[in-house]
């Protein structure tokens, strides 16, 4: 750190992406992307768009954002898109969290809620989860600060059922819930159809995961009006280009070719009730998860030696040294091919 | 606004980029964009990285970081790349201005400083320019807090010497200046071969104009190694996978097309000289600008009606209506043939 930099950040603990080793070519089950490609049908529109990029993109995406609308059933004002969706999820710490709104989540969910209320200046309230990383929902009751749960939990795959999201709405009507469903294709239900209900709720979405879509960058928030005018506010006093032309256009196809989609949300959940299957077969404990990841652990091998083993294998998973979660590792669900080495090799572990 | 948001943004004022009306095709000199495409050489491999966006990029963009070092002839450890340079410019603000270091900025220059400052809740201190609207340099002379100041400035094209500035950053040894190097490349000559010599140097680039990918998203800080390490430690705080994978690739073909880049600059330049000469012939009070736009004011028409008229005949100028620039225009110098379509059009107006 420079002696320039602000007093404020002295302590900053930057979130840490998955590693990205580029020593060999690995399996790599450990940031939670799709094992298939984004959808063919939208390459020569990204071509297009490559060459239009001399034109800044439409800061307002009207095109993008009335389709993303029409899909889900909203109208576009209650739809804003992102530079991936820690965009919209910094937003929201940036409009609704401060010092005397502190930010609400869980001990174990996404790594990066902590970091954005760090970089915001904002006190936090971390509930622990119950021990089986389930959600009380009654600890989130009148929780005098602004929420974040991600359903699916991450790194758990634990979902809440609509009716548990609304019971937390219900009982928070004074301050904003974010409902982060980053996961939420792969079996959990959305919340969005609360959202002319109650004007406490912002979801945030992802087109890295069931859309294939990581290295694109791009998310979007889904809320009532004044809270999306709220956080276009942000944006435009941000970053009012946010999101690039070639990514608007892979997203605005994606969208039209939803039966791609939806078979490879298919493809994902086979393969992964099959890992999970076989992971049971070989004495893990796991708990339900219903995203694009598992999260095990085995009685007789620790999280941190599975990881290193695997990896020595070829194969990359994520272990998050924290005290609740250190015996587990999250593997993210590939294709049936990738599940079926993956199970080779933790076999080839564990019976040495 | 909802009920909901921070007490903090209660008076924000979002920036407001240039109109993009949906209307009619216009000739647009209203945004600062190139006339010219990027280069086509790079449409497959965007493609080919539009189908690899399954996966993240490289958080660090290691590939792209190293090639844009190398052309500046700096370490790739004093290069951090962002989504556009509107991104690196926040950060600056979020890394370097606190309530115990002021935004430092000129009362005519790029409308997105003050923003900043106040989403950031950083305090401003505003220094006039002087009635030609060129920068005293011993007006920036410590100045105790952070400087930003952009060579060519905006809208006023007009550039400060490299003595200039290393006039004002040896005179700020205590606090970071910033040069804000959007527009350098149509004629200011750039400091990056100070950032060794001045640690207190931070110089922020972007892709959108002369390399013609405005919609593509795409910039960049270049400074010593620990004020790229700050810079570093806020993105990933806020958005570890800040760059797209096509804009990255785009961004890297442009490099190494330098010399097709090299021909559109030059257009650029013939075109704005034509235009110059043909606005001072008509009666135009204009700066001396480097920049890729004019700024022009006429004896006998407002700014405002001149950028009416205009858009009436289909062509788009910028108009800012603030006290000291309501009487100017500011034109981006499109092709020779569109600032040959703006000179008839503004005949047809002024002589009518």
């Amino acid at each position: 750190m420079s002696k320039f930099l602000s007093k404020k950040y002295e302590n900053l603990e930057p979130y840490t992406p998955g590693e990205q080793p580029k020593d060999m070519a690995y399996i790599k089950l450990n940031t939670n992307e799709s094992p298939f490609s984004p959808t063919k049908k939208a390459m020569s529109a990204v071509k297009k768009q490559a060459l239009l990029s001399k034109l800044y993109p439409d800061p307002e995406q009207t095109v993008l954002t009335k389709k993303v609308a029409d899909y889900l059933g909203v109208k576009k004002e209650q739809v804003l898109m992102t530079n991936g969706s820690d965009e919209i999820l910094n937003f929201a710490f940036m409009a609704y969290c401060d010092s005397s709104n502190p930010a609400v989540f869980a001990d174990i969910t996404y790594g990066f809620y902590s970091v954005f209320a760090f970089i915001n200046g904002v006190p936090t309230k971390v509930i622990p989860l119950k021990d089986d990383f389930s959600i009380d929902k009654t600890d989130y009751y009148n929780a005098r600060g602004t929420i974040f749960i991600a359903n699916p939990n991450a790194p758990t795959g634990l979902t809440l059922t609509l009716a548990d999201i609304e019971d937390i709405l219900k009982n928070n009507l004074n301050n904003i819930v974010v409902i982060d469903e980053a996961y939420v294709d792969f079996g959990a239900t959305s919340a969005i159809k609360l959202i002319d209900k109650y004007d406490n709720l912002l979801i945030t979405r992802t087109f890295s995961k069931s859309r294939s879509m990581a290295g694109a960058r791009l998310g979007f928030g889904v809320a009532n009006e004044k809270i999306i005018k709220d956080l276009n506010a942000i944006k435009y006093s941000t970053n009012p280009y946010n999101v690039n032309r070639m990514s608007a256009i892979l997203g605005a196809y994606s969208i039209d070719d939803e039966r791609y989609y939806e078979k490879c949300i298919q493809k994902v959940i086979f393969a992964r009730n099959y890992a999970k299957e076989e992971l049971d077969k070989l004495g893990f404990e796991l708990t339900d998860s219903k995203a694009n990841f598992l999260f095990a652990k085995h009685p007789k091998i620790s999280g941190e030696t599975l990881y290193e083993k695997l990896k020595e294998k070829g194969v990359l998973v994520r272990h998050f040294n924290k005290e609740r979660t250190k015996d587990y590792v999250r593997i993210t669900v590939g294709t049936q091919k990738e599940m079926t080495v993956l199970i080779q090799k933790i076999k080839e572990i564990i019976q040495n």
